[in-house]
């Protein structure tokens, strides 16, 4: 299998520039804007993005982008990096530090790369050629059956009708169900200190950095249909530690 | 009005015997297990609490405590400290950091000193004497609309029955609604941060901490009937930054 170290160097080094962006506004009183989806948007979300795009413009200019903030460009090259600037816009302009930057890199349309970091925790988890890393050193996700385990999802405002019901059947089945984390969760899984994490309505930057963090410490991620995730999500998301638990989770949500 | 900085002293100095124990059992494998109500208890928060009665026993030893582990004793004296040693046992079993130690101290059954402490983020809020310091610094509440307003609570699955239509009334009526955070929130709120925090089916020890550090930083903190809390409380907090915005949304709670 061909590495990806050289990706995720440039990946780490990007934090030399997003965390004193995210440094400078992070609760500071700075004005929020609300998109047209109705989710809230600040000027760090956007200047942490700018400086990722300028990273890529310097070291990799033909690589397509996908941010959350500054849109498409070229997708259609064969590396595309998706990026959530702040991912838990919510958590952190109400001063909650576990929101996160989400840097993703597809190769061919499928996820090869991600990372998730905190910048306000200083926690970063790095997922490329099979294994996962936080801070520097090999995590795993562990083994838990379906009683025990501890799942994430925003909140279950999300879950309407149907998706209701499947989601319902997931808190019924498992020990704990936890609110509010955003992409933290997927870190907490990475690591071993949680279980899963389901989400619905989401869009690609949200969580195709998740991907590589979860799959290279031994979990599986899927939608709610078991397919891989890419570029053309159905917006949901069935993150687990271990295949086995994701398949007693798929069959819940089916 | 008298002082009670010896008091604040002392429970500052409760940290240096607070957080080892914490560190020592945050993010390891420790058995969890599950008390008669249904919640979760560990070894680190039997461990913390022992370390507070420790020290309560070597400086006042006729002081009466109130702790979540450990119980109760002269709860008739002058001045009864009330222990949280974790607060916020789900966040602190999934990795979460934002589990906390709380303390209050009742001067003849009214809270006059309160205290949060995020060992595993390292911030301490305490207010005594009419002010509220962050990390030694002093902090204050912001001044928000209703319909600007960010609200915490643990959960929205603790509100059955009346109590939904009441915290729906609350939901709809604000910004912004965000779950999961325990006791973080009132920090939030005291920090300027965030507007309020409101919950139902707590006890003592979770809530009378909040009272000074929210109040000391312009605050108010009651239960859903806006009387003050004590020792034997209905289970409902109230808590709000700024007076104005507390008897909006003791309104809606109504």
């Amino acid at each position: 299998m061909s590495t990806h170290q050289h990706f995720a160097e440039f990946a780490l080094s990007l934090l030399d520039r997003t965390r004193p962006v995210v440094a400078q506004y992070f609760r500071k009183d700075i004005p929020i804007e609300i998109k047209s989806d109705a989710s809230p948007v600040t000027l760090c979300d956007k200047a942490v993005e700018a400086e990722i795009r300028a990273a890529l413009a310097e070291t990799f200019p033909d690589h397509g982008i996908f941010g959350e903030e500054h849109g498409k460009t070229a997708l259609d090259a064969k590396y595309v990096w998706v990026i959530d600037p702040i991912d838990g816009t919510r958590a952190f302009i109400t001063g909650v530090p576990l929101f996160g930057t989400l840097v993703a890199l597809l190769e061919d349309g499928k996820p090869i790369l991600g990372m998730i970091d905190t910048p306000a925790l200083g926690e970063t988890w790095l997922g490329v050629d099979g294994t996962t890393s936080f801070n520097g050193q090999p995590c795993k996700t562990r083994q838990r059956a379906l009683k025990d385990a501890a799942i994430f999802t925003t909140t279950p405002d999300l879950y309407k009708g149907e998706n209701q019901r499947r989601w319902l059947a997931v808190q019924n089945a498992v020990q704990t169900v936890r609110y509010g984390t955003d992409c933290y969760a997927a870190g907490l899984v990475a690591s071993g200190l949680a279980d899963g994490m389901i989400e619905v309505g989401i869009q690609p930057y949200d969580v195709l950095a998740l991907v590589n963090v979860i799959e290279g410490a031994g979990g599986k991620v899927t939608d709610w249909s078991g397919r891989p995730l890419g570029i053309d999500g159905d917006g949901t998301l069935l993150a687990a530690g271990t295949p086995e638990l994701h398949a007693e989770l798929l069959a819940l949500l089916a």
